[in-house]
């Protein structure tokens, strides 16, 4: 089974290549009867797309979405949401000079190896690009969620740090700055920070935080499909990821069993989270948090050795417009890919029992 | 579709209770023709079981697998391999205290939550004794892979942590040790230290690490069933899991391109692997590794406050055998998950391309 | 993905060979909180066991269920129930002659072929054993089912055919008569055919016809897995199954529209039935009603020219103790396919709409 | 899961209505490396479309496909092959006439039921124009199949039926009349009585036959996926699709054992044929041949009652154009879900044995 379907109930298959004619997806099971907000699928859309700010690369992409099916006069019917999303400003002509190369910490090796042929142009299948479906997507999932809340932010840009807990932040900061990290001071310090990096012609990595909050108890399908496993494979999925820790994560193996134990509350809540709202795969009320680690984006407009497919020794320097730092616009492909992972366990849990 | 099933073509079923008659699973999808190594399953299943030394439960359980179906004559025969392995030591007594209350960072609470009912004796499904069964069946994908070659070590053992690079350990120490850390001297340490934390009634996160060798190029499927995405969701899967890298990791996050990029060499290697064997998603022949967390065992000998159903605070302290810190066991379960992860991307590799 | 699970939510994986120590399944997505009627499972398993009658297969197997999982004191938990059926009176040495041969019409050939080896005693994976598995997955979900009713008669027994409607007949005296047939009359033709053809040493096909009543609205999910089209692969999928047609079936493709179509009630219920209570793929609260066609079973007690591996050709002739018609055992493997279907599809019909 | 994917490695997610903007599909797991013929495709969308001759029905629809990913240079390159199909020739207007109502034996009251709400217009989702879509993904399937050739073909037209064996049929007669009826006497006369119910403003059911040459041994995945089984549920899940039979079919119930074993020659083949090519699921290298029943069109342009939501009585007479007798242009339908079952089992036997 190849890869570009992702959920069981709540399922979205994607295709698409950076290049290509359109990108887009198939969502299927998603339920009847929702009246869709067009605008709040564009918003997030907008969130993830190139050119919005001086931080991000400035390709212009409208990203605009065509809807060809499975909602009628605005109301989700039940069968498959079908959509695409035009590639306007491809300019194949950037990317012919890799046509036979191969660029150090790209897919463009291993596609070859494994298909034995690949669109070369822009990263093909690749490509971040794909991302826009996930968003699309996951926007349409946002809007099942009821009070269920899903925010993700910037927290680390290369060593610049946010230190502060999740709880004593103001969410609403986020979408005030470029950056995407809700300590506006500490924003601008990775704003210049990334200006610095991007004038070097260097770039990035960087990690972001996800808050999912109103979860209802009884997510998540033990043994595999267990809450955070499904979370993770979903945040690993995303280009440029290296990892995912959820609760207390890497810190927690440094904890005994009596300090990280989160003691009850007489309401079944609890006095502490180091589980990170989940226990043995299922969602207990709790907040969820999680981090996903971004590695720096390999496309770099300094010179840099690397071997054609002839063994050849050549140089190269990245072309056109790339991003930086890949982390701002990764937060809304962080929230929708969490949206697509709790929409089909709410789903799922349906059945859970009589 | 509940969670109990790993893998597309080579797929687990997995099945029991802690103190059920028997766990047990079905593999379906192995390739008929294996000759079956039934010593190098059992040696395996012993190097997860309980009682192997002191700093582990001191429980007796011989974990011996029937095998049901599915092999004639020692050889697979594309049949379904059912086997079960009984549940021989379980003293249920010892649970009794436990069936209206719910253990604090345990998952009692959220399976009575989900399902209305629970099998409160010894965690029931939520036990870490399913994860006998995913050795088993590791044991028998590890038969199919090859050269190539998994190895699981114990890195971190709560602050006491492992420096070195995997490629100056030597993997021959790892079996020598009742930690599992290739650093033999570092081996006592952690060994020392995990028997002042038993005597302490306590328990203790740590740290594995997975090195993946002899890789075949073009294993993983994008967009979404991505070979660490994958790898990921398999660790995650594992009780007590909090965390996974690969690669560089979350330390990848503060580097800049230009230092991450692994440059080629003129065969198609790199010089430097921060990719960590991987790139988009699909492997580029370097060797894989990752590090998986594991949090401190909630069970433990302390008094602990927590809440029953109807609210009342109680004094809670671990009863039976229990495990002072998790990862010497679950070194052959790490094998295991990624074991039936390298199997399935071989089987679904065969059909990438005519 | 090897074949041997089936259903989406409510999944049924099959293990064992007909020789083996034991056949058995798990099922996971039962809904938690199912006091499980074992005694009703135990009837069905009676049904279509050996030696119940003269007129079928005179082994003695008692298919008695152990069930190992997912049951707590009664009642489903949620967790996946494996259970399994030992294999008490399996002699293999009435089977040592055809290890080397391909009987005809059987599916030895065919596993040689697939697989380079077969289990070849007693028919190993292929034989008609695995369907016990069927009746006792079958049996529970029947106890999800609610009102939902599932009948399933033999209609048919070679050219002696039953032509009342099913409306016109009496469930009752299906169990009353070793054929299964609603109509004791014809019931006896039937089974003085049945024996005339055994005392021949010969084989007969025969129909069996299917009814489910109270059927709510709105099952099956279009456009590929409609409600006919997975009961007609669920009944396809047994043993001997050479054909399926549902409602007009067959007949229908003679008639005009003007008399096919199926016209409203004002409750909306229809005044015809040619549709067999299916529109588009889902259940539009009509009966269902659909035929299955078995041929003779293959193994005669007649000698037959056959080819052995070698190109030889050798006379064989059928040992042991075979059923001369099949259709009497299979009534409860039909009803148990169709309870498969229907609990999957009532479960999934529960996400439909918001 | 909702039912719009087909195949498990080479997988086809649909979607579309009949009148909204496009339908279309996704293609998962095509192998890369096949050049595309695409004049065999749109030879394959020719033989399904609208107003290809007096006996169909007059819509038009060019049916031309946009493939928008998953080709590149005319190769498939491994990534997901998305296609679109618009729908030019909508008219809307003559279909707001039934937006409240029920058209008798249509899937209107179905769709209301399950979803609460439904894409009125031509039947939306319901329609057989979604049959396109599978048209187009089984004519790249058919590129795959190498030397397996796949014939459907009228075999009957109401109570017109051809009772020659396919073995004594010129297959290339198939495609030289409108019915598609490889015996041109027989399809004049069907052809005449097409005309004729279609003057009565009625419709015909039909029958379609398939053969399936030149088939690799091995194909199939007992126990549930076996190949006839899944041929079934492709057939069922086909618009009008009432009924399937292989091999013998209903005629086998009457026959003996001793007249219906197919006994082997020395090569492995057999003499007879009644098994339909397939022995316990898998194919046996003997042609696969089917029946595959159609009943009546349900749009008549007869005067009909009919219930309104209201359940007031109404009288309806279709309008628009409509297929008086839908097999002819079913045939290419039948053929291209076969192809995707097959190409499926192709795929997927590589995987049975090492």
């Amino acid at each position: 089974m190849a890869g570009n379907s992702f959920g069981t109930i709540f399922k979205l298959t994607s295709f698409g290549e950076s290049h290509g004619l359109a990108i887009g997806g198939v969502i299927d099971g998603c339920p009847a009867g929702l009246e869709v907000d067009f605008d709040a699928i564009q918003f997030e859309m907008n969130r993830r797309k190139p050119g919005q700010s001086a931080i991000v690369t400035q390709r212009k992409e409208p990203d605009t979405i065509t809807f060809l099916s499975g909602i009628f006069e605005g109301t989700t019917t039940g069968a498959p949401i079908g959509f695409i999303i035009e590639n306007t400003n491809h300019k194949s002509k950037d990317y012919t000079h890799i046509k036979d190369k191969h660029r150090p910490s790209h897919a463009d090796y291993t596609y070859d190896q494994k298909y034995g042929i690949r669109d070369y142009r822009g990263g093909g299948r690749s490509s971040a690009r794909e991302t826009a479906v996930r968003v699309a997507a996951g926007a349409i999932a946002k809007q099942l969620l009821d009070d269920l809340k899903i925010t993700a932010y910037v927290s680390a840009v290369g060593d610049v740090k946010l230190h502060k807990k999740y709880s004593d932040l103001d969410f609403l900061e986020i979408e005030k700055n470029p950056v995407r990290c809700p300590d506006s001071e500490l924003a601008e310090v990775m704003e210049t920070y990334i200006k610095e990096v991007k004038k070097e012609g260097d770039t990035i990595g960087g990690v972001i935080s996800c808050v999912i909050e109103n979860v209802p108890y009884g997510l998540g399908e033990p043994v595999f499909d267990k809450l955070h496993a499904q979370l993770g494979k979903a945040m690993l999925s995303i280009n440029a990821v290296k990892g995912f820790e959820f609760g207390s994560g890497f810190a927690g193996t440094k904890m005994k069993g009596s300090e990280h134990n989160d003691l009850f509350n007489a309401n079944g809540s609890t006095k502490t989270n180091f589980s990170g709202g989940v226990q043995g795969g299922i969602s207990n009320g709790e907040d969820i948090y999680f981090k996903v680690a971004f590695k720096p984006v390999a496309t770099i407009m300094k010179t840099q050795e690397f071997t054609d497919k002839d063994g050849e020794n050549l140089k190269i320097k990245g072309r056109g417009r790339h991003d930086p730092c890949v982390v701002p616009r990764a937060v809304p492909i962080v929230e929708a890919m969490a949206a697509l992972v709790m929409v089909d366990f709410l789903l799922l849990n349906k059945l859970s029992k009589l």
